[in-house]
């Protein structure tokens, strides 16, 4: 039994995809409450939705989590329900986008492929599964239904793999990936912050054609304007950043890109 | 007794108007579930609320569904509550909008006119008929008071006519209109597709000033790259689109423009 | 104990921040109602997000009013509880966001600057406080908490001020302040409508450069297109519009200047 179901998909506001979900998952259980993550993800794009849910999930209570950013619906893509060490379910499609979010959650205790049809909304559409697949499936699982019936167990190596490699992270070395870039510059990454503390305090940094030195800092008012430095992201996370300046800009960063960090010691 | 009241407006996410409304509503029933189907509906645009609304309302448990878009708000136009057959409640301004959900909910049943001062929030502004009459009607008639006590009966052919008419539907034609665009270009249709179904497979379209053939299909997979092709839009009816293109840039298509399917017996 | 919570905030509707918030709330207090009064306030704008929420809270019964929008986080700046003299809650930054909102909810009986490190999320991160400290603070006072528990009390003469002032209004002048412009270009003002009608029907209203007269109406049907016109924005407060035109362009107004009412006696 699961009090709660977030969403997270990229289906935006302003139409019903959402909506249609909320009522066949009310249909279903019309106790549970639904927690919209973000509708707003950038079509398709898988990344952003992992990034998004990766950051968000770890704060709810063991919950069940749908995410459905799912360029491949329709084709032979499976379906999965993965049960995390914290006791949550991510429910969504098997394309990577659930993967950090496990992660985040303790990592996989088990995956099962989604297969049984009397858990789904039919005619199942071959465009809309977050509706027909994804929703039902939720709602049958937050009222209590066993993780096996939904379909067969699978192993975690047949997994999509993530958006994104997990860092590599030696003693005089951390390579890593910039795994979302906001409006203002700001490079988000997938390197653990007490990673990067552990290794030293000020770094060069190689992206792309460039190599900079920055420093590790609290916050910006260490650091003068337009100084490129690295900070915590709020999450847990490296964030490189310019003080009033974009760091996106300074080494023509895009996401996915990878990059080394190599401690200077002074 | 509902437990579910749903919204759609055209009020937008940056303002307080639904947040005013959704005031309103949990101060007269503080324990019902108020679900957004959706805020962004373009300002003013009846034809779409409809879209939006006829949709995604079928897929929820008898509930009360509270739309406004309503550009008469402060004119003479009616406020009404209909019935439908399934059991929910359709509260909003009598413009049309409330017409093609309450279709897809198995047709009205009754329709009512709101005119009980004591069920409205007082002073009732002019403007804003959401806030001052929709909501405290729909959170009333949650808790319980019958559909009578918002005011008289009203006959149903009285009442204003939906943005878009019912399609024709002969052997050997098809008239219907377009009622959505998304932003792909895929325009979307009143024909509900099992009427397609049942008199074709390949169809010549005539919109506009174009005269076009097409084939039913399941999926893209089944036409080239640039084709056109009639599909199921995942939610009971015909959708005209091209196939990684624009049917819209095809015919210059317009919202609530009329067409034509002819049958190709091959 | 409280059973809402409300969340106005300036993060947008694209990413995780909201979320996390709801997570954090969620964890501590798994029953309580959560309602979006809005995240679309533009980014650091105190004035707006005053504004969304004195217009909006009023509608709600007594409930807990988180609002974050909150250029100083990470500074000295504090972090405060206010509770109002309809027994709601307002938590947030002291940075005068939450003073006209504490206004329209029957004003300030007490206030007191959170400190207390037990009802916090740690470790508190230096950028997003309204996960770590205003969320956990409004869940563990909606579980009822007493006020006294989140830290000392403070003065309400130590506040920072409102973004705008109150209006001056005297028997042969009013002055007031715009407080918001619409993307009509209608201007919203801080002056209560009935102080306007207490003192006269025709106006002449100085703005920036500009001299107009104008008459109070109830709706813009008494004028004809074109011409300025006082009227009731439908929440109690004087707008200044154009009927079917721009009161911005006419005066070249901004938000936060102030302007004067003369009425003429005709």
């Amino acid at each position: 039994m699961f009090g709660i179901i977030t969403l997270t998909t990229d289906f935006g506001y302003k139409d019903e995809a959402v909506a249609s979900m909320k009522g066949v998952i009310l249909s279903i259980n019309p106790q549970v409450r639904i927690v919209d993550i973000s509708h707003g993800i950038p079509p398709f794009n898988i990344g952003e939705g992992a990034w998004v849910m990766m950051r968000s999930l770890k704060y709810f209570p063991p919950a069940i989590h749908v995410g459905v950013v799912d360029p491949g619906v329709g084709s032979s893509r499976r379906a999965i329900v993965i049960e995390t060490a914290n006791t949550s379910l991510l429910v969504g499609p098997d394309n990577g986008l659930l993967l950090p979010p496990a992660n985040e959650l303790g990592g996989i205790k088990r995956v099962y492929e989604i297969e049984n049809p009397d858990l789904m909304l039919h005619p199942v559409s071959i465009s809309f599964h977050g509706r027909d697949i994804f929703s039902p499936v939720a709602a049958h699982l937050s009222r209590g239904i066993k993780i096996g019936e939904v379909g067969p167990p699978i192993k975690v190596e047949s997994l999509v793999p993530p958006p994104w490699s997990p860092p590599e992270i030696r003693e005089n070395l951390i390579r890593g990936q910039i795994i979302h870039i906001d409006h203002f510059g700001n490079l988000y990454t997938n390197i653990p912050i007490e990673k990067v503390r552990e290794v030293g305090s000020v770094f060069e940094i190689t992206l792309g054609d460039r190599c900079e030195t920055a420093k590790l800092v609290k916050t910006f008012s260490s650091v003068s304007r337009g100084t490129l430095a690295l900070k915590d992201d709020a999450y847990g996370y490296l964030e490189i950043s310019v003080n009033l300046g974009s760091a996106k800009e300074m080494f023509s960063a895009e996401t996915l890109q990878i990059f080394s960090l190599k401690p200077l010691h002074q």
